[in-house]
């Protein structure tokens, strides 16, 4: 421990921690309950990692529930400087991980080296989804937003950008690789939105 | 496993997650860094998470990161109901206990009785500041505002509310019981505020 009071390890990781402060400012196409205003990435992750630690018995497979909620909470930073790419928006998706890539590069690197290392394993098994965890991760990643968009209705994403019940079921069906029982629930979110003329048919 | 897309265990934990989704309307004290607007209690959750998984080799006593995580997570739940109440707010901290207390019985009381159980357990924990863990995530409630503070200067609430350099040591002391380094980091900080103008002296 050094006397002086930011040695710098400790510099370089309050500076990160300042930097993604900037995630409260990157706003998501989703509306918060009561459709006040859209949700932005910072309280989104919060979101999902208490999705994760309620929902975790849901999950097919076991599952490290902390080692989720660490998925929930680090997967986004990169939207700092790549910004939300909204779920039906192709074109974005198509250079979404070369901006994406870039910004891990750019944002991770504030950390100590060793911290960086962490945290760009994090971000790889979950862009990877090929762990129980961050298949699980991916799951409640896509049905926080079907619930709440679900609740939103005629002020929803889904109606403001005319998406079809057939896309919308494309674009979630990635929860049935973390639960069957969260599928069945966005499923039957999905189909009531429908009925409501919230997604179109 | 029941065949109905949400059984009653499944329906309480999908409420007790929208009616958290209300996190996101308190407002804080603190600006987002950039001074665009105030702080809200789920963005400062998931800050505060961060700090923990990035900071925790700076606690005194060895700590269960994970768990530091889940108290920072979830310690503020109450504020929905109870709002966020100010640091150098004395009348409201008197009967704040019993605030979150009402709080905390109807908003855990939305979930499975386990999950109650859980949710009261780190509740509690946090609020008597008795283990390691805790302590830390003390520590890192109080060193996040000093350090967006120390950042937002004329514009902060230290300066609109007019607070003193021995007020702010004596709130943000609690850090130093978590961790020796974070709490010279934030008195340095409290000194530079004072200096500049932003806490008077």
């Amino acid at each position: 421990m050094s006397a002086a009071p930011e040695p710098e390890r400790l510099r370089r990781q309050l500076e990160f921690l300042v930097e993604i402060d900037r995630l409260k400012q990157v706003e998501r196409q989703t509306n918060i309950v009561g459709d006040h205003r859209r949700e932005n990435t910072a309280e989104h992750s919060w979101h999902l990692a208490l999705f994760a630690l309620v929902l975790a018995e849901w999950s097919d497979a076991h599952v490290d529930v902390s080692r989720v909620v660490e998925l929930c909470l680090v997967h986004d930073l990169v939207e700092i400087d790549a910004g939300d790419t909204f779920a039906y928006d192709d074109a974005a998706y198509a250079d979404k991980r070369d901006r994406e890539g870039a910004a891990a590069r750019r944002i991770f690197g504030l950390l100590p080296e060793d911290q960086q290392k962490w945290l760009w394993a994090r971000w790889e098994e979950y862009e990877e989804a090929a762990t129980p965890e961050s298949r699980f991760a991916h799951a409640v990643d896509r049905l926080q937003p079907v619930l709440l968009n679900s609740l939103s209705g005629e002020q929803g994403p889904w109606r403001r950008h005319g998406i079809r019940h057939d896309q919308a079921v494309a674009r979630n069906q990635v929860i049935s690789e973390g639960s069957a029982v969260l599928w069945e629930v966005a499923r039957a979110r999905l189909d009531e939105a429908t009925r409501r003329g919230h997604l179109s048919s």
